[in-house]
């Protein structure tokens, strides 16, 4: 039996409701008046429930349990159609509205204790969060489990996590995670704390009066340089920059610009590009079908870091891009390139992970896994969550949150019921590393591409070895034929110590 | 039995469909990349599809039935909503397709016969079209022959006009429509026959470069301080302009700019702005229901035509204006006030509708309606369209268009299936004159205020006279209790007249 046609609508008919529920979002972020407010929510919310509503429809599995597919592409069709359907439909309403009431409250409740700097007043929130999502692993526990086989036997609470973390990332486990991040960690924070010891790089030139205007239109050159496409893309200001997808065909980004710092529009800008570039970048047969989306959170990410890190951070490209960039903000006439190159990335233990650098930004995603982690597993009281916190900070970055708000209120991820999703950070960034030395290699050499602004090599080998697959592969699969490798954290850590050495001349 | 919250949510889930679909082509018209634009006609009709059939939902028939409601709001919800319910299932799903089809046909076939000015090439299209549209006219007459009770006995023809006609203006009929066009056009034709012997003003100073920034600051201060507000609205670019709402909360307008030619902008986003406060107007407990929309198309007329002409074109508004529009833009600084005003004034017969002064536009209406009712009729054939088109634009206007595509072919509307709708422009513009005339009586004189730049007391009486109401009265009982008249041509042929008068120095 073929895909029937009517599923092939079904799932048009779920997509076009998604993506009309993602237009209307990112209208709420960039253009909405705000007395508009409480409507929107209303309206995002019907669409959302359409959307669940016919996806989760009986009929739907039936129609994916009579079909077998013919060709790899109606393959994975139903295979990923099937996963999402039963991970759907194996959690009540209830729960889905329970969810949805407790993050609703805790966010509120964060935010409160986040400004009166008061974890006490969040503390019961979070409890409740942990106890939903027990609730929810427990439910989805059997699918994931069921779907690896009989060589898989985690631990209790490693079965929870790995349920939670496999909607963000199929197929990755706890365990898994917890060795690549563990050896990550030997070699990172050394580094780090080696780091810490150099002469810090000047900066002071990227902290003066930089045109907006200029720094969009530059931004927007960079990335289209890159291969984003205006034609089947726009940029537009929010407060939080995002990407996000109406179908393949209409991909937006989003950016912020501070006038006085160089630096947040522009590796913002070229992140979302690269997430842009991705989605983007799906065969146009798979429009309209599960299929057009990420094959995970860490592979979009893989996506987005390497063009922000591995391209726009590096030497070479800006060999190719300063001057540009001079011709643009006169100011830096009297910066030499290599004093620039130093400054975007210039490292520095730092509380807050968003503000963080390339490098020190793990280790905070480190603590976050592993906390988060100790708690589900009920191995860490939440009461004790400021003071491990603290700790650990101490222990990874040498630096010690003055105030909860800026240590383990300062995110609002949690809140939101997302528990499992930290890892993706940092497994996108392994992932890029690995992809880039893979390239590095079949390309003969990206170094000399970027000097000469050549983006097409890499963009046609992203397209065919990453983008093009969407969901057809799974991320492990996307790995392991672009690289010939599993997830590993080796590359990426040669990769942070080249650059600390060349950077900063010192080795750990 | 009062009205069930099942209904109400029923109603609520269809408003939200509807204003996502709105917020979509809102964005398809200002922002969306050119790549987006397959994809989204398909989002827009899944949407679209979806509120339809949760609104014509036999369930929604039951509800209405088994309910009477209490109070008036109750009152009017039930009967308005019952006879969109019953106008929406009196359409077979077959005729609504075999429409659509036949009009995506129509605007491409209406296009390639404008280019080429060739009628012929249009003329079976728009044969279908008339077809169709007499199909659904012989529908829906039961419904609004019942509605209009044993002493309405139009003729056949006009039975189906009144028909198409009531979608647009409930409650109007094309007996009722000649003969107040009747009465317009005895005073107006001889009219604009005098103006035209005059000597035009001279308006070259409006036809100079004016900085687009600043023409979108000046556009939006005034219509601000006309009433139109940015928490609950804002304006965009577009090619054609437009006022869309996405709740009573969110009521947005757009514009385009000419640089070189000041007219273009403002009047169109004063025009714009006066739909847009409107729809801001509504009463918030219509939120959310089929109230929350305008009592018909000529009351949504008559709030942009009454600011953008009544208020925007006259001379005490630019006494208050003026200065203001000077200091943005110096090089009016020797042109007199007077001057201006007789330039954003100026009349002058012309072949193309949308580009008509505000008195020589309606002579194009008349003649759109009176041909398009003979068209209906079977009384004009088809192929006769071009003929009598030019023989009543020379009659009317005393200019006969060179070509058909500065003639009959000129306005999209017939192709999208649009029969019936011609005359709510000019409909709207005779009661923004009666409704003018009543509240400078309510309000003692509207002059001095307009001159203070004082426009509250105008914006009050609107908002309780017609905004509130949204179509909880009708347009006949809004017309009613706030000039104690059903619709009349005299009093804005008396305004007409003494427009003329003063700026011309010619009576008719």
């Amino acid at each position: 039996m073929p895909v029937p046609d009517a599923l092939r609508q079904r799932l048009a008919e779920v997509a076009d409701l998604a993506h009309a529920a993602a237009v209307l979002e990112w209208d709420q972020e960039t253009y909405m008046p705000p007395g508009g407010a409480e409507a929107r929510g209303r309206q995002i919310a019907t669409l959302r429930r359409f959307a669940h509503e016919r996806f989760v429809d009986e009929r739907v599995g039936e129609w994916i349990e009579g079909a077998e597919g013919e060709g790899d592409l109606d393959r994975a069709l139903l295979r990923v159609t099937a996963r999402d359907w039963r991970r759907a439909t194996l959690l009540p309403g209830r729960l889905v509205a329970e969810k949805a009431e407790a993050s609703a409250r805790a966010k509120g409740a964060w935010k409160a204790a986040r400004e009166a700097d008061r974890f006490d007043l969040f503390a019961p929130h979070l409890e409740q969060i942990l106890s939903l999502a027990r609730e929810e692993a427990d439910l989805v526990r059997p699918l994931v489990a069921g779907e690896r086989g009989s060589a898989y036997a985690p631990s209790d609470a490693d079965a929870r996590y790995d349920a939670l973390l496999d909607a963000y990332e199929p197929g990755a486990s706890a365990a898994g995670v917890a060795a690549v991040f563990g050896e990550l960690r030997e070699g990172l924070v050394p580094l780090v704390a080696a780091v810490a010891e150099a002469e810090p790089p000047d900066d002071a030139f990227l902290r003066r009066p930089f045109d907006a205007d200029a720094q969009w239109a530059f931004g927007l050159d960079i990335a289209q340089a890159l291969g984003y496409s205006l034609d089947h893309g726009r940029q537009d200001r929010s407060a939080h920059p995002f990407t996000t997808a109406f179908g393949v065909t209409d991909v937006r980004i989003t950016t912020r610009v501070d006038p006085d710092f160089f630096p947040t529009a522009f590796f913002s800008t070229v992140h979302e590009a690269g997430h842009g570039i991705y989605e983007q970048g799906f065969a146009p047969e798979l429009a309209g079908t599960p299929l057009a989306d990420g094959a995970s959170l860490g592979v979009h990410e893989s996506q987005s870091r390497l063009y922000e890190n591995l391209v726009a951070r590096s030497a070479p490209f800006w060999k190719w891009a300063y001057p540009m960039l001079q011709a643009r903000f006169p100011h830096l006439g009297d910066v030499p390139r290599k004093a620039f190159v130093r400054a975007v990335n210039k490292v520095e233990p730092s509380l807050i992970r968003v503000e963080a650098d390339e490098l020190t930004y793990h280790l905070h995603v480190l603590l976050r896994f592993e906390l988060e982690r100790a708690l589900l597993a009920g191995d860490l009281a939440v009461d004790d969550l400021p003071a491990a916190w603290n700790e650990r900070m101490a222990e990874y970055l040498g630096v010690v949150p003055p105030s909860d708000a800026d240590g383990c209120l300062q995110d609002i991820h949690w809140s939101l019921g997302a528990v499992g999703y930290f890892p993706t950070y940092t497994l996108g960034t392994l992932m890029s590393a690995q992809l880039w030395t893979a390239a590095d290699d079949d390309l003969d050499g990206l170094d000399a591409q970027l000097e000469a602004g050549a983006f097409e090599p890499l963009l046609g080998w992203l397209r065919d070895k990453v983008h093009r697959w969407g969901r057809a592969k799974t991320a492990g699969q996307i790995l392991r034929d672009a690289t010939g490798q599993d997830l590993e954290a080796g590359p990426w850590l040669a990769y942070a110590r080249g650059k600390v050495e060349r950077l900063y001349g010192v080795t750990a």
